[in-house]
C-alpha cells in the first residue's frame, strides 16, 4: 500500500468501524495485503483493532495475525479466542516453523491445550518436534515442509512429486533427495528437471555436495553459513544425516535483525534481551540493565578516587573543577565514536587482528585532529566569555585556556587510540569486542581523562593559581 | 571449512607458499569454496596472499576475489592486474550486479578502460547501464540476468526459454512475462511450469499482481518492501513499466547489514560514513566524526556554565566536586539503555507513538529501581570508606552520603525518562529517532543532571557545609 493512500485508508477504517459498515471494511481488507492489514490494525487502538480482525476473511485473518509486529495487540487477540480457533483457524492454516513461533508465544498450559486440539496428526508431530528445539536454534527456525525423492527412483517419479507437493509448498527451492533411511545424500534444483529428461535416475542428476546443518546449531551460524556461501536454503539433518527440515534465506533476515538488536544492546551498555521489550517482565528488564549499570557505576567510582587525588588542586582553583565534565566527556564521545567503526569493521571481517597497525597509525592522525578542533573551540569560548565579560576566569584565564585546550587535544586522542585498540584487545583475549565496549571505553576515558587533566593543569598554572 | 581444521590448513598453505609446491596448493584450493579460499588468504600477509591468489584457477580467482571482505586486499589484487585481465578473465566469469561492485571500486580512468575492454557487447551494455544507477539505488542492486517469456506463448514456449537459460542463470525463482514492448505483465512461479499442461496459455497461468520498484528506488525501501510481503525476488522496471532486472533476497542481506552499520554510526554519535572504514580517506573520516563531536560539545559546554553557576558552592566544599563524573555518567549510562532499547523497538515496529504511555509507566518503574540500586552501592560506598579510614569526608559525610544517594535516584530516574520518551518525541517530530540519540541524550542529562545534583546537596547540606 502505497505510503500516501494509507491516512486515508485509516480514515475509513475508523470511520466505517464506528457505523458498523461490516461489508464496506471486509471489501477494504480483501483487497490489502495481510501485511498491510496489519499494519492497520496496529495505528488503530486494541479495542478497535479487536473488532476489525474479527471481520477478516477466514483465509485472511492468520495471516494478518503473523503479520502483526506489536506483540501486544497480537498477545490480546490470541487471548480473545477459544483454544480450539487458535488451534482450528490459525495452526491449521500456517506452515509449521509459523506454528511454532505463535504457540511459543502462549502461556504454558495454553499452548498445550491447544496443541491437543490440533487434529491434522502430522501436523500436530511436526510442532509438537519443532517446540522441543531451543528457541534460536535452527530447530526452531526450519519448516518441515519439503519436497523430497527417493535416490532409487527416476527423474519421472520426481515430477511426480512435484506435481502432488507444489499447491502445499509456498516456495519450492530445492527437491532434496534422501535414501530409504530417509538419509540426506543429495539434492536437485528446479531447473535440473527441466534440463533432464524423465528417464534419467535421479542418483545421476542430483547434486551429492550438500551443505546442511543440524537442528541444535546456533541460528546465528545457520546465518553464517549460508551467507558465506550464498545458499537461499538449508536442509537440517540430525546426527544420523538424516532429513528434518529446512531452513530458507527470509527466515535469516529475521535471526540477522535479531542479532543486530543483541549487538546494538551490548553497545548501549546492557546484557541482550531474551525477548522483545515489550515481552520483557520489569523485574527481568532491570536485571539485565542493572548488571552493566552496576560494572560501569563502579567502574566511574574511580573518578571520586581521581578526583579526591587532586582535591588540593580543586580547593586552591575552582575553576578547574567547572570543566571537568566537559573535558571527560570529549574523551568519551570521541572514543565511543571510534569503537563503534571499528568493532563493525571487524564484524563485517573488513579488519583482522593483522590490521592493529594500519588502524592505530589512522586514529592517532584523526585523534590529534578531532582534538585539535575541539581544543580550539574550548579555547575560543573561554577567551570569547572573558572578553565579553560573560565569565570571569580570573588573572590567570590565558592559562587556563591553554589548560582546557591541550588537555582536550590529548583526552580526545587517547579516547580515540584506546577507543579503536581496545576491540583488538578483546579479539586477541577471544573476548566478544561487542560486549558494552562504548560504555566501557567512555569509563575508562574518562578516569584516565581526570589524570592528564589536571597533570597538564599543574604545567600551566603552577606558581600562578596552583 | 570446519572451524577445527582451519589453523592447520593455514599453517600447510604457509608450509607450502614457502616452499614453492604450487602442485599441492592447487589441489587445496581446488577443494574449497572460494569463501574459504577468500579467507585463508585474508590471513595470510598482503605479499604472500598475492602469490596465493595467482595459484587459483582461472574459473575459481573470479569468485574468491568477489568473496574477500578485507577490501584493501582486494584492491592490491586489482591493482596487480592488466585492464585486460580484469575485463577478460574477471568480469567476463561473473553477474552484472558483481561485475557492477567491483568496477565502482576502480579509479574513474581504470573503470573507463576496464569496460572498454569487456569483448561482450551485451555485457558491457549491461555494466554501463547498472553503473549509471546511484550507489544505494534498485538499480545499482539488480540483475539483468532473468528468464523472460512473452505473453502471448504458451507454456511450451514457456519451458523452452526455461531450458535455453537454465545454465546461465545461478538460481531461477520466477519466470517473467512481458509484451511486446518488454512490459511486465505477469510471473510465473517455476512450479507451474509442472503443474500445467504444455498447451495452455502464459497469459491464463501467470500471475498478473507482481510488486515492482523502480532503479531509483532506494536499497532500503527495497528491503522494507520485500521483507513486508515475504518476497523471495522483486523485479526492478522503469516509468514505463519495462522490465529492466530483478533483486534477489540474498541481495537485501547486505543491504541490512550496511543499514545495521548506519543506525550503529548515529547510535555512537557519527556521521553516516559512505564507504567502508578501510576505503574512507583520513579528511572525509575527520570531517563525519567532527560534526557530531563538535555539536556535543558545544552542548556540553553548559556543563560548564551550570558548574560556573555553582562555583560558590564548590569552593565551600570541594568534597561535592568529587562526585561530579560519577553521578553525571551515571545518569547517561542510564539513558543510553534506555534509548537504545526504546529505538530498536521502535525500528522494528513493536513500538508505535501510540505506546508512548505504556513505555513511560515501564520506565519509571526501572528508573527508580535502577537509581536505587545505584543509589544503595554509592551510598555504601561512602560509608565504608569513611568508617574503613581511606578517604575522610568530614563531619558531615553522612549528608553527603545522602546527597549522592538520593541524586542518583533522581538522575538515574531522569536518564531513564529522557532516554525513552526523547525518541518517542523525535518520531512524533518526523525526525529519524537513532540520530545520535545515546550521546545526546547522555549531554541533556549531564547539563540537567548537575543541576539536580547541587539542589540536593543544597538540601542536605545547607547550614553544613553550605
Amino acid at each position: 500500500m502505497a505510503k500516501t493512500i494509507r491516512k486515508s485508508t485509516l480514515a475509513h477504517v475508523r470511520f466505517d468501524l464506528k457505523n458498523r459498515k461490516v461489508a464496506d471494511l471486509k471489501k477494504l481488507f480483501g483487497d490489502l495485503h495481510p501485511a498491510d492489514v496489519a499494519e492497520l490494525l496496529e495505528e488503530l487502538d486494541h479495542q478497535q483493532a479487536q473488532r476489525a480482525y474479527f471481520m477478516l476473511e477466514a483465509e485472511a485473518a492468520p495471516e494478518v495475525l503473523l503479520h502483526l509486529n506489536d506483540l501486544r495487540l497480537q498477545k490480546k487477540l490470541l487471548a480473545s479466542l477459544t483454544d480450539a480457533e487458535v488451534a482450528g483457524d490459525i495452526i491449521a492454516r500456517i506452515s509449521s516453523d509459523d506454528a511454532d513461533d505463535l504457540l511459543r508465544r502462549l502461556p504454558d498450559e495454553r499452548r498445550q491445550a491447544v496443541i491437543a486440539l490440533i487434529t491434522d496428526e502430522a501436523k500436530r508431530n511436526d510442532v509438537l518436534e519443532l517446540l522441543q528445539y531451543p528457541e534460536g536454534s535452527a530447530g526452531a527456525l526450519m519448516v518441515t515442509e519439503l519436497v523430497r525423492v527417493n535416490v532409487g527412483g527416476s527423474m519421472r517419479d520426481c515430477v511426480r512429486e512435484l506435481r502432488t507437493q507444489a499447491e502445499n509448498i509456498h516456495n519450492i527451492y530445492r527437491i532434496y533427495v534422501v535414501d530409504d533411511a530417509n538419509v540426506l545424500v543429495g539434492w536437485l534444483r528446479l531447473s535440473d528437471v527441466l534440463s533432464h529428461t524423465l528417464r534419467e535416475r535421479i542418483r545421476d542428476v542430483m547434486d551429492p555436495q550438500v551443505f546442511s546443518v543440524q537442528p541444535l546449531t546456533d541460528a546465528e551460524e545457520v546465518s553464517t553459513i549460508m551467507e558465506r556461501y550464498d545458499l537461499v536454503v538449508i536442509p537440517v539433518v540430525d546426527d544420523l544425516g538424516r532429513l528434518k527440515g529446512r531452513i530458507t534465506i527470509d527466515d535469516i533476515v529475521d535471526v540477522i535483525r535479531q542479532e543486530e538488536s543483541e549487538d546494538l544492546q551490548k553497545m548501549g551498555g546492557m546484557e541482550v534481551l531474551d525477548l522483545p521489550y515489550v515481552q520483557t517482565g520489569i523485574f527481568s528488564m532491570v536485571r539485565k540493565r542493572a548488571t552493566w549499570l552496576v560494572i560501569l557505576f563502579v567502574g566511574e567510582m574511580f573518578t571520586a578516587t581521581a578526583m579526591g587525588f587532586f582535591e588540593g588542586e580543586i580547593q586552591k582553583a575552582v575553576i578547574l573543577a567547572l570543566f571537568v565534565p566537559l573535558i571527560i566527556s570529549s574523551g568519551g564521545n570521541s572514543g565511543s565514536q571510534a569503537t563503534t567503526l571499528i568493532i563493525r569493521a571487524m564484524a563485517l571481517r573488513e579488519l583482522t587482528l593483522v590490521d592493529w597497525w594500519y588502524v592505530m597509525r589512522k586514529e592517532v592522525l584523526s585523534g590529534l585532529l578531532l582534538g585539535g578542533i575541539l581544543g580550539v573551540i574550548g579555547f575560543s569560548r573561554i577567551a570569547l566569555w572573558q572578553e565579553a565579560g560573560f565569565y570571569d576566569y580570573g588573572p590567570y584565564w590565558l592559562s587556563v585556556g591553554f589548560t582546557v585546550a591541550f588537555s582536550l587535544v590529548f583526552i580526545v586522542l587517547w579516547g580515540t587510540l584506546s577507543g579503536s585498540m581496545i576491540p583488538f584487545i578483546l579479539k586477541r583475549l577471544r573476548l566478544d569486542p561487542a560486549t558494552s565496549s562504548a560504555p566501557f571505553v567512555a569509563t575508562l576515558v574518562d578516569v584516565t581523562g581526570l589524570v592528564i587533566y589536571f597533570t597538564i593543569a599543574a604545567l600551566f598554572l603552577k606558581g600562578k593559581l596552583l
